[in-house]
Protein backbone atom coordinates (compact mmCIF):
# COMPACT_ATOMS: atom_id res chain seq x y z
CA UNK A 1 0.00 0.00 0.00
CA UNK A 2 2.82 2.38 0.55
CA UNK A 3 4.03 2.26 -2.93
CA UNK A 4 0.39 3.49 -4.28
CA UNK A 5 0.95 6.92 -5.68
CA UNK A 6 -1.62 9.65 -4.13
CA UNK A 7 -3.66 11.60 -6.74
CA UNK A 8 -6.92 13.07 -6.15
CA UNK A 9 -8.70 10.38 -7.33
CA UNK A 10 -7.59 8.99 -4.41
CA UNK A 11 -10.47 7.46 -2.65
CA UNK A 12 -11.00 8.90 1.00
CA UNK A 13 -10.56 5.86 3.34
CA UNK A 14 -6.53 5.41 1.59
CA UNK A 15 -6.53 8.77 1.96
CA UNK A 16 -6.59 8.96 5.60
CA UNK A 17 -4.76 5.54 5.86
CA UNK A 18 -1.84 7.08 3.87
CA UNK A 19 -1.52 10.02 6.42
CA UNK A 20 -1.62 7.87 9.58
CA UNK A 21 0.90 5.60 8.42
CA UNK A 22 2.71 8.41 7.47
CA UNK A 23 3.06 9.88 10.65
CA UNK A 24 3.81 6.51 11.88
CA UNK A 25 7.09 6.38 9.66
CA UNK A 26 7.89 9.51 10.45
CA UNK A 27 8.22 8.83 14.16
CA UNK A 28 9.75 5.65 13.74
CA UNK A 29 12.53 7.00 11.03
CA UNK A 30 13.16 10.10 13.40
CA UNK A 31 13.40 7.31 16.63
CA UNK A 32 15.88 5.17 14.61
CA UNK A 33 17.97 7.87 13.75
CA UNK A 34 18.78 9.34 16.94
CA UNK A 35 19.33 5.02 18.20
CA UNK A 36 21.71 5.44 15.60
CA UNK A 37 23.56 8.07 16.54
CA UNK A 38 23.84 7.63 20.29
CA UNK A 39 27.03 6.16 21.61
CA UNK A 40 26.81 3.34 24.33
CA UNK A 41 26.95 5.73 27.43
CA UNK A 42 24.71 7.99 25.57
CA UNK A 43 22.00 5.01 25.86
CA UNK A 44 23.08 3.93 29.30
CA UNK A 45 22.41 7.99 30.41
CA UNK A 46 19.37 9.16 32.18
CA UNK A 47 17.34 11.53 29.95
CA UNK A 48 16.93 13.25 32.95
CA UNK A 49 17.78 13.18 36.77
CA UNK A 50 16.12 10.19 38.12
CA UNK A 51 14.20 9.37 34.82
CA UNK A 52 14.41 6.78 32.20
CA UNK A 53 17.32 5.73 30.62
CA UNK A 54 18.21 5.28 26.91
CA UNK A 55 18.51 1.92 26.74
CA UNK A 56 15.33 1.21 28.95
CA UNK A 57 13.24 3.60 26.33
CA UNK A 58 14.76 1.45 23.32
CA UNK A 59 13.73 -1.75 25.73
CA UNK A 60 10.37 -0.03 26.06
CA UNK A 61 9.32 1.18 22.72
CA UNK A 62 10.90 -2.67 21.10
CA UNK A 63 8.12 -4.16 23.80
CA UNK A 64 5.57 -1.96 22.53
CA UNK A 65 6.12 -2.31 18.83
CA UNK A 66 6.02 -5.74 19.11
CA UNK A 67 3.02 -6.15 21.15
CA UNK A 68 1.34 -4.29 18.15
CA UNK A 69 1.70 -7.40 16.02
CA UNK A 70 -0.89 -9.66 17.68
CA UNK A 71 -2.71 -6.52 18.52
CA UNK A 72 -3.44 -5.94 15.20
CA UNK A 73 -3.83 -9.56 14.45
CA UNK A 74 -0.77 -9.48 12.52
CA UNK A 75 1.03 -12.32 14.03
CA UNK A 76 2.77 -13.19 16.49
CA UNK A 77 5.26 -12.04 19.40
CA UNK A 78 8.53 -12.27 18.76
CA UNK A 79 10.48 -10.80 21.97
CA UNK A 80 7.13 -11.14 24.72
CA UNK A 81 10.45 -11.98 27.43
CA UNK A 82 10.77 -7.89 26.98
CA UNK A 83 7.46 -7.08 29.19
CA UNK A 84 8.17 -7.61 32.50
CA UNK A 85 11.90 -5.56 32.15
CA UNK A 86 10.55 -2.90 29.94
CA UNK A 87 6.52 -2.60 30.15
CA UNK A 88 5.33 -3.68 33.90
CA UNK A 89 8.41 -2.63 35.53
CA UNK A 90 10.05 1.07 35.71
CA UNK A 91 13.49 1.80 34.79
CA UNK A 92 16.39 0.74 37.32
CA UNK A 93 14.12 -2.47 39.17
CA UNK A 94 16.95 -4.40 39.29
CA UNK A 95 15.51 -6.90 36.53
CA UNK A 96 18.39 -7.98 34.43
CA UNK A 97 18.31 -6.44 30.88
CA UNK A 98 19.64 -7.72 27.73
CA UNK A 99 22.98 -6.36 25.89
CA UNK A 100 22.55 -3.20 24.25
CA UNK A 101 23.26 -4.70 21.24
CA UNK A 102 20.96 -7.26 21.42
CA UNK A 103 17.90 -5.23 21.99
CA UNK A 104 19.09 -2.46 19.03
CA UNK A 105 18.44 -5.43 16.57
CA UNK A 106 15.08 -6.33 18.37
CA UNK A 107 14.67 -2.93 17.35
CA UNK A 108 15.15 -3.21 14.17
CA UNK A 109 13.54 -6.57 13.65
CA UNK A 110 10.18 -5.29 15.26
CA UNK A 111 9.76 -2.13 13.25
CA UNK A 112 10.52 -4.38 9.76
CA UNK A 113 8.10 -6.87 10.68
CA UNK A 114 5.19 -3.98 11.71
CA UNK A 115 6.00 -1.99 8.61
CA UNK A 116 5.84 -5.49 5.75
CA UNK A 117 2.71 -6.13 7.70
CA UNK A 118 1.06 -2.60 7.29
CA UNK A 119 1.97 -2.41 3.68
CA UNK A 120 -0.17 -5.00 3.00
CA UNK A 121 -3.02 -3.92 5.26
CA UNK A 122 -5.98 -3.30 3.65
CA UNK A 123 -8.62 -0.06 4.10
CA UNK A 124 -11.32 -2.50 5.67
CA UNK A 125 -8.96 -4.33 7.55
CA UNK A 126 -7.84 -0.97 9.10
CA UNK A 127 -11.21 0.26 10.33
CA UNK A 128 -12.06 -3.67 11.63
CA UNK A 129 -11.57 -3.77 15.40
CA UNK A 130 -8.51 -4.88 17.02
CA UNK A 131 -8.15 -7.40 19.57
CA UNK A 132 -8.42 -5.96 22.66
CA UNK A 133 -11.83 -4.61 21.87
CA UNK A 134 -15.13 -7.43 21.97
CA UNK A 135 -16.79 -7.15 19.47
CA UNK A 136 -19.83 -6.46 21.17
CA UNK A 137 -18.43 -3.06 22.41
CA UNK A 138 -17.18 -2.04 19.25
CA UNK A 139 -20.18 -2.33 17.74
CA UNK A 140 -21.27 0.59 19.90
CA UNK A 141 -17.44 2.22 19.63
CA UNK A 142 -16.41 1.65 15.76
CA UNK A 143 -13.39 4.27 16.34
CA UNK A 144 -12.06 1.76 18.57
CA UNK A 145 -10.65 0.66 15.36
CA UNK A 146 -6.79 -0.96 14.28
CA UNK A 147 -5.51 2.53 12.85
CA UNK A 148 -6.82 4.33 16.33
CA UNK A 149 -3.79 2.11 17.66
CA UNK A 150 -1.52 3.01 15.40
CA UNK A 151 -2.58 6.79 15.94
CA UNK A 152 -2.41 6.43 19.63
CA UNK A 153 1.38 4.60 19.45
CA UNK A 154 2.32 7.06 17.16
CA UNK A 155 2.31 9.75 19.95
CA UNK A 156 3.01 7.71 22.59
CA UNK A 157 6.40 7.27 20.52
CA UNK A 158 6.85 10.89 19.85
CA UNK A 159 6.29 11.34 24.04
CA UNK A 160 9.37 9.47 24.76
CA UNK A 161 11.49 10.86 21.53
CA UNK A 162 10.94 13.92 23.48
CA UNK A 163 13.30 12.46 26.24
CA UNK A 164 15.09 10.85 24.23
CA UNK A 165 16.69 14.06 22.53
CA UNK A 166 17.67 14.65 26.01
CA UNK A 167 20.77 12.25 25.76
CA UNK A 168 22.17 13.54 22.44
CA UNK A 169 24.86 16.72 23.05
CA UNK A 170 23.37 19.98 23.04
CA UNK A 171 23.83 21.69 19.37
CA UNK A 172 26.95 24.61 19.78
CA UNK A 173 25.55 27.63 20.02
CA UNK B 1 -19.00 17.84 15.32
CA UNK B 2 -17.59 16.41 18.72
CA UNK B 3 -21.35 16.52 20.12
CA UNK B 4 -22.07 13.74 17.41
CA UNK B 5 -22.43 10.02 18.27
CA UNK B 6 -20.57 7.56 16.48
CA UNK B 7 -22.57 4.04 15.28
CA UNK B 8 -21.80 1.42 13.08
CA UNK B 9 -23.29 3.49 10.41
CA UNK B 10 -21.20 6.50 10.87
CA UNK B 11 -20.11 7.25 7.43
CA UNK B 12 -15.57 6.94 7.08
CA UNK B 13 -14.90 10.04 6.51
CA UNK B 14 -16.95 11.34 9.64
CA UNK B 15 -15.41 8.13 11.95
CA UNK B 16 -11.70 9.18 10.65
CA UNK B 17 -11.70 12.93 11.85
CA UNK B 18 -13.33 11.60 15.17
CA UNK B 19 -10.16 9.99 15.36
CA UNK B 20 -7.83 12.19 14.86
CA UNK B 21 -9.63 15.16 16.99
CA UNK B 22 -10.07 12.58 20.05
CA UNK B 23 -6.51 12.41 19.91
CA UNK B 24 -6.11 16.20 19.51
CA UNK B 25 -7.96 16.56 22.54
CA UNK B 26 -6.85 13.58 24.52
CA UNK B 27 -3.15 15.13 23.99
CA UNK B 28 -4.26 18.88 25.17
CA UNK B 29 -6.40 17.60 27.65
CA UNK B 30 -3.06 15.75 29.67
CA UNK B 31 -1.17 18.60 29.11
CA UNK B 32 -3.36 21.03 30.42
CA UNK B 33 -4.20 19.18 33.09
CA UNK B 34 0.38 18.67 33.95
CA UNK B 35 0.00 22.64 33.73
CA UNK B 36 -2.78 23.07 36.03
CA UNK B 37 -0.65 20.66 38.47
CA UNK B 38 2.80 22.59 38.23
CA UNK B 39 3.59 25.06 41.03
CA UNK B 40 5.73 28.54 39.73
CA UNK B 41 8.67 27.46 40.70
CA UNK B 42 8.28 23.92 38.25
CA UNK B 43 7.14 26.17 35.22
CA UNK B 44 10.75 27.96 35.62
CA UNK B 45 12.74 25.25 35.73
CA UNK B 46 14.17 23.12 32.99
CA UNK B 47 12.53 19.90 32.16
CA UNK B 48 16.33 18.87 31.96
CA UNK B 49 19.92 20.17 32.82
CA UNK B 50 20.68 22.63 29.94
CA UNK B 51 17.18 22.29 28.38
CA UNK B 52 14.07 24.29 27.61
CA UNK B 53 12.24 25.31 30.77
CA UNK B 54 8.54 24.99 31.37
CA UNK B 55 7.37 27.97 30.98
CA UNK B 56 8.98 27.67 27.59
CA UNK B 57 7.33 25.20 26.42
CA UNK B 58 3.79 27.03 27.46
CA UNK B 59 4.30 29.67 25.42
CA UNK B 60 5.83 27.35 22.78
CA UNK B 61 2.95 25.38 22.50
CA UNK B 62 0.61 28.48 23.03
CA UNK B 63 2.08 29.77 19.63
CA UNK B 64 1.91 26.69 17.72
CA UNK B 65 -1.56 26.11 18.72
CA UNK B 66 -2.65 30.00 18.04
CA UNK B 67 -0.55 29.44 14.82
CA UNK B 68 -2.97 26.95 13.92
CA UNK B 69 -6.35 29.18 13.37
CA UNK B 70 -4.85 30.59 10.07
CA UNK B 71 -3.10 27.43 8.97
CA UNK B 72 -6.10 25.97 9.09
CA UNK B 73 -8.32 29.03 7.42
CA UNK B 74 -10.15 29.25 11.04
CA UNK B 75 -9.27 32.60 11.64
CA UNK B 76 -6.23 35.69 12.71
CA UNK B 77 -3.58 35.01 15.43
CA UNK B 78 -4.38 35.93 18.55
CA UNK B 79 -0.52 36.25 20.20
CA UNK B 80 1.52 36.49 16.99
CA UNK B 81 4.20 38.54 19.59
CA UNK B 82 4.76 35.36 21.08
CA UNK B 83 6.52 34.10 18.23
CA UNK B 84 9.92 35.59 18.00
CA UNK B 85 10.56 34.51 22.00
CA UNK B 86 9.03 30.90 21.52
CA UNK B 87 9.16 29.98 17.98
CA UNK B 88 12.05 31.79 16.15
CA UNK B 89 14.11 32.36 19.40
CA UNK B 90 15.47 29.08 21.80
CA UNK B 91 14.89 29.22 25.60
CA UNK B 92 17.34 31.79 27.39
CA UNK B 93 18.08 33.78 24.63
CA UNK B 94 17.32 36.84 26.67
CA UNK B 95 14.41 38.31 25.10
CA UNK B 96 11.79 39.12 27.86
CA UNK B 97 8.94 36.78 28.34
CA UNK B 98 5.59 37.62 29.46
CA UNK B 99 4.59 37.29 32.37
CA UNK B 100 3.41 33.47 33.56
CA UNK B 101 0.40 34.08 34.26
CA UNK B 102 -0.54 35.89 31.18
CA UNK B 103 1.07 32.83 29.24
CA UNK B 104 -1.28 30.35 31.30
CA UNK B 105 -4.66 32.65 30.40
CA UNK B 106 -3.17 32.73 26.52
CA UNK B 107 -3.02 28.88 26.63
CA UNK B 108 -6.55 28.44 27.49
CA UNK B 109 -7.71 30.82 25.32
CA UNK B 110 -5.86 29.87 22.26
CA UNK B 111 -7.32 26.04 22.79
CA UNK B 112 -10.70 27.23 23.64
CA UNK B 113 -10.67 29.17 20.17
CA UNK B 114 -9.19 26.02 18.12
CA UNK B 115 -11.59 23.60 19.74
CA UNK B 116 -14.73 25.99 18.84
CA UNK B 117 -13.37 26.09 15.33
CA UNK B 118 -12.77 22.24 15.14
CA UNK B 119 -16.48 21.85 16.33
CA UNK B 120 -17.70 23.83 13.62
CA UNK B 121 -15.70 22.46 10.71
CA UNK B 122 -16.75 19.71 8.23
CA UNK B 123 -15.35 16.53 7.02
CA UNK B 124 -15.09 17.93 3.63
CA UNK B 125 -13.09 21.06 4.84
CA UNK B 126 -10.58 18.79 6.78
CA UNK B 127 -9.66 17.29 3.88
CA UNK B 128 -9.29 20.75 1.96
CA UNK B 129 -5.96 22.14 1.36
CA UNK B 130 -4.31 24.06 4.40
CA UNK B 131 -3.19 28.02 3.71
CA UNK B 132 0.92 27.19 3.24
CA UNK B 133 0.29 24.62 0.73
CA UNK B 134 -0.53 25.75 -2.89
CA UNK B 135 -3.43 24.69 -4.87
CA UNK B 136 -1.19 23.16 -7.71
CA UNK B 137 0.68 21.27 -4.79
CA UNK B 138 -1.89 20.33 -3.26
CA UNK B 139 -3.67 18.94 -6.72
CA UNK B 140 -0.49 16.74 -6.43
CA UNK B 141 0.10 15.70 -2.80
CA UNK B 142 -3.86 15.87 -1.50
CA UNK B 143 -2.75 14.31 2.23
CA UNK B 144 -1.44 18.10 2.58
CA UNK B 145 -4.90 18.56 4.22
CA UNK B 146 -5.53 20.40 7.49
CA UNK B 147 -6.29 17.00 9.46
CA UNK B 148 -2.87 16.18 8.35
CA UNK B 149 -1.61 19.09 10.30
CA UNK B 150 -3.98 18.46 13.36
CA UNK B 151 -1.95 14.95 13.46
CA UNK B 152 1.00 16.74 13.06
CA UNK B 153 0.73 19.12 15.76
CA UNK B 154 -0.48 15.97 18.05
CA UNK B 155 2.74 14.39 17.71
CA UNK B 156 4.36 17.72 18.30
CA UNK B 157 2.34 18.60 21.27
CA UNK B 158 3.29 14.75 22.70
CA UNK B 159 7.03 15.01 21.96
CA UNK B 160 6.71 18.29 24.32
CA UNK B 161 4.18 16.42 26.64
CA UNK B 162 7.23 13.59 27.10
CA UNK B 163 9.68 16.45 28.28
CA UNK B 164 7.21 18.30 30.36
CA UNK B 165 6.46 15.77 32.71
CA UNK B 166 10.06 16.03 34.38
CA UNK B 167 9.05 18.68 35.82
CA UNK B 168 6.71 16.94 38.23
CA UNK B 169 7.99 15.50 40.95
CA UNK B 170 8.27 11.75 40.60
CA UNK B 171 5.71 9.85 42.07
CA UNK B 172 6.48 7.82 45.82
CA UNK B 173 7.98 4.36 44.84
Amino acid sequence: MSDVAITTETPVKELFIKMVVAAWDASTGQVNKLFDELSDAQFAAETAPGRNTGIYLLGHLTAVTDRMMPLLGFGERLYPQLDPVFLTSPDKSGLEMPPLAELKKNWKEANKRLSESIAKTTPDEWLSKHTAVSAEDFAKEPQRNKLNVLINRTNHQSTHYGQLIYLKAKANQ
